[in-house]
């Protein structure tokens, strides 16, 4: 049994941690951070876990985490979350964490795009990316894992096997992306308040969105030459659902079916990319850890259409499969009930 | 040419007086107030109104109003209403007051409902509450008026007509209300947020919202002897939007058709409230002045059921109807475009 | 591993239902049942199961599908339901019914609600209701089981205790229900396509719904004395979720706390009803198998709050919790994980 | 006064213009046509025209509409339209058709995406487009106008003044709308019913929407060369609303504020174009006939954003806006309250 630390547990991807960890067979929540007066009950911040977990939301120094827990979910603002990273490595807890701090190779692009100094350095760079389907080996020996931001995760599955297997050109690449309001945070701030954002849509960050650069460093990487992105994101009016929409030119000439057939080759062994012949609606993806994505041509370019739920597959999703890799679990633990049967399934199929 | 002032622009009550009154020919809007730095442009503060008023947000003193404007509307939260209104009135401005400052008749109400001791109590009981339905009349004379609670405008203009003939009894009355959020206001809170209210349904303010003194005050006087309820408001995940369902007991054996004509004898000169046949929803009265109203008998009980958009008919609306009536303006005027006509159509109708 | 067919698996209740069981280690899907041309796959019916599970939609007989499976779950609609279970339960398979067909005890109380012959009458008195907060010992032996009606499962739910605490009068309750869209149904209608629907409230059904006289028999049951309610259900913008405000006159005088303390007592050992002290909103059940409820007491009225996912504790979650009953397995199983480990904070909790 | 029949008037556009009509000094509605049994009261279709309009919906032929009216608004589905419009025009009837049927200028086009054949092709190219910002002069001789479509309404606003200026290359653009569910229609569809779209995003008609032969035929009119762009619309839970990203190939190398300088002179006399600085949302422009339009320049692309109401700008008001250049009243009557007070505003405001 793994004993888990959640810092900064009043946002919704902790929530959203809290929820999956609870049933997961293999883990155990023992404490939760905030800063927040009067040590509430997580049930008060949380009214939707009343009878479940019974902690309160306690101030505590990496220390003090350190020492009951063995793993580390950490929900901290960016800037907030490499300043107490380094304590809790160095006192041997290991961490996923899923605020941008590590994600970035470069101390001055951070610097540039979250407009503050790092504060942990020597990490970038080093720091393993938590992408399970394309860097899981590399998962299993990490002791800090850097979860990606969920346009990233969602931009990166649909789009890197083309890039990897240069079907679609690294320049010229326009993402255009819709998303719910939760990714905005449970902060205050008017711009979500409900009257603000029902009833519309909205383009914001344009051209200067902060996961722009994280975005085109892992497709880089993949693509293994430089990728340039006009990348979009636009504020949706549901809570949940991240599509995006890749208009990407064609290398050469191919057909719908190439395109699908790599992406479906790319993921076959992957639990939780569905490579679809439909065109995906974020509710399919509603509450699970899936990715969906299928892709179309039209006048020379590749249309990716990639979808996932920003608070799962976006954020604490794909956290609890980077930390059952990071822990020898089986990927889908807590992910996939039923997985198994799932797989049969489809091996069953397959034998037809 | 009335010239007017709005007092506290930022909210949606506001917004929407605004959007009334660029329509109004009789009037002209010449300043509006707000207590923000840097004397913000309205356009910046509510973008929807880009090209249409060309005014910055100041922060004046009452005699700064007084001077430049014949007429206020005043959108402050409560207790700082009363701060202003007095002097605004002795410098010769009228008033129209959306906070519920005045509402209430007696102070030591006032101040058990809202937590404040009230500035100016003098002029409560002598006020005029602003129900055009009822009392048009006081309106005309009125320097002072107090806007009614849009819950209470809903309730009043449904429940009112029935216990004045006494067709239910005053006592053992529910009132199940479901309101939009925009009812909540602008300013930032994390209960407001969309991902807190959207896919929800919560109670509020159970037993205790502010308007329960203010709808028992006017059911009584309409009723001519003491009416209790039980107020219950509900949060809906829509923008606008107010439904009241209302169950009362009846005080004999009535059929429903001998209720609606009680209701449509009660409105028959009155151009913004419809009796109709059908269940009303919220959304026949979206962006309008008209309160639906229709009622049920079973078992014992009429149920009421009145719906209306709470910022125009239940704010912004029913302040320029009350506008309208102390200016000697046609009731309907800025409200309903081409009232003129539909009258004739109704007359033609009966002359048939 | 007990096999499973589910009948007119193309609704909501349907998918929600496969969701589910696709969890449950001992229940494995084996037929899916609808009447459309050219048997699609169900992953087409529903895209959020892709790669889920492999079955296409047949119009099976009843002798097909009880020779394939054991145990049936059937969504048909009212009439085509009690057409079908008859030669079900003949065949040797189990049957939970989500239809109303065998709710009622009176065949004449069933055809003038429903305005249809019941066409297996000799069924409804004997049938089980799959109450398992209430009846939990019946369902274990029930061939036949009728699942709740979701706005009954919630008022009974909240209402129950107190009526069977003889705390609130049998008489003069008034129900004031809030639901989400789902509840209609995904047959096309114009009533719920999302422009009638979306930023609109209404009620509808006044007085004549379907589940008024289910909810009068089992409460009348639960209290052994005949119980009369007025109950109005409203249409709320959301997918799911119903929340019930329950106005009951109190029979003599009692605090709050002494009816929430009887609603914890009648609870104490029920895993998916939740007795709060806040007002809950129907977000914080949504997706679970939860019921959360409260009580205020104000005039002279108990003002009981319950809510829960229609979805799930209304329909597809409260049938695998009576399939888990009525095979033996543990009660939350597929439907609480981590459900061990939640008993025992709470238990650890209380030795404090 | 002109008198104005409305053909297909069950619909939102229709509802839309009645409303838009009621507030017209000049027109008075006389008919209003349906296929539907036993002639509804239009109150009855439209619960929210209540005391409004006191018509019944009638089956008409041609004549009979020619006859009553003098002008009439065409809201029937493709194909339907052109089979009626001949004997309206040929009556001496006027007509603004708000379907696609005269949008094309050639026939086989229109056969190609639409799939049926133009029963009335001599009229196509003939036909004015009323898109009263580009074409008002010939607007205001028409017997026919062909409404534009509401996506295409949107990106030729957007776009059109970069492609007349040369700012932008009429190849490799990109269109990536999103718009609100009203856009569908009202006839129930599984597809638009709220379960299935709220709380979703997703993409529909990729590559095959039927305005891309009408989007790329206005464009390429203005431009003066041939426009060929990718266009994916995508489905939004919100009622109304369209906004537009548009992603263009700069010709060379401009900044933003040239572009914006370019978009406010092509539209400096023009009353519902407004060019903004900051980033427009699609509420904005809720039920008002403004388009909002702002753009940003980012590595060698114009990213321009336009945003309109899709049943009022995209649909209702715009009919309006031709119908009054083609009956010689002032552009923006019914359509901007107060009109005259906002022109002067501004010029006083450019007089400092």
């Amino acid at each position: 049994m793994v004993r888990i630390a959640i810092l900064g547990a009043t946002g919704y991807a902790a929530l959203e941690l809290i929820k999956i960890l609870l049933s997961h067979p293999e883990a155990e929540i023992v404490a939760v951070t905030a800063r927040q007066d009067g040590s509430p009950h997580i049930e008060s911040v949380h009214p939707s876990l009343a009878g479940c977990l019974d902690l309160v939301c306690e101030d505590l120094e990496s220390a003090q985490v350190a020492e009951r827990a063995d793993f580390a979910f950490c929900t901290l603002p960016h800037g907030l979350s490499s300043a107490v990273i380094p304590e809790l490595l160095a006192a041997g807890c290991r961490v996923v964490d899923l605020s941008p701090d590590y994600r970035l190779n470069d101390a001055s692009v951070y610097e540039q795009w979250y407009g503050v100094v790092h504060t942990d350095p020597t990490r970038l760079g080093s720091t393993v990316y938590g992408l399970p389907e394309v860097w899981a080996e590399r998962l299993r020996e990490a002791e800090l894992v850097a979860n990606p931001g969920s346009f990233t995760n969602a931009v990166v599955l649909g789009l890197g096997p083309l890039l990897a297997g240069q079907d679609v050109e690294p320049t010229g690449i326009v993402i255009d992306a819709k998303c719910g309001v939760s990714g905005a945070g449970r902060s205050p701030k008017m711009m979500t308040l409900f009257p603000e954002c029902n009833e519309s849509v909205s383009p914001f960050s344009v051209a200067r969105h902060r996961q722009t650069p994280e975005i085109e460093q892992v497709l880089t990487q993949i693509a293994g030459q430089p990728v340039e992105t006009v990348f979009i994101p636009h504020l949706v009016p549901m809570d949940r659902g991240i599509l995006c929409t890749i208009y990407a030119p064609l290398t050469r000439s191919v057909d719908e079916n190439q395109l699908l057939d790599r992406l479906r080759e790319f993921y076959a062994e992957k639990p939780f990319v569905r490579v679809v012949d439909h065109l995906p609606s974020t509710k399919d993806t509603l509450g699970t850890n899936f990715c969906d994505i299928t892709v179309r041509c039209y006048r020379g370019r590749a249309i990716v259409i990639a979808c996932l739920d920003n608070l799962v597959k976006g954020a604490a999703g794909v956290a609890v499969q980077n930390f059952n890799l990071m822990c020898g679990f089986a990927e889908t633990t807590a992910l996939l009930p039923g997985a198994h049967r799932r797989r049969r399934s489809e091996r069953s199929g397959e034998a037809e």
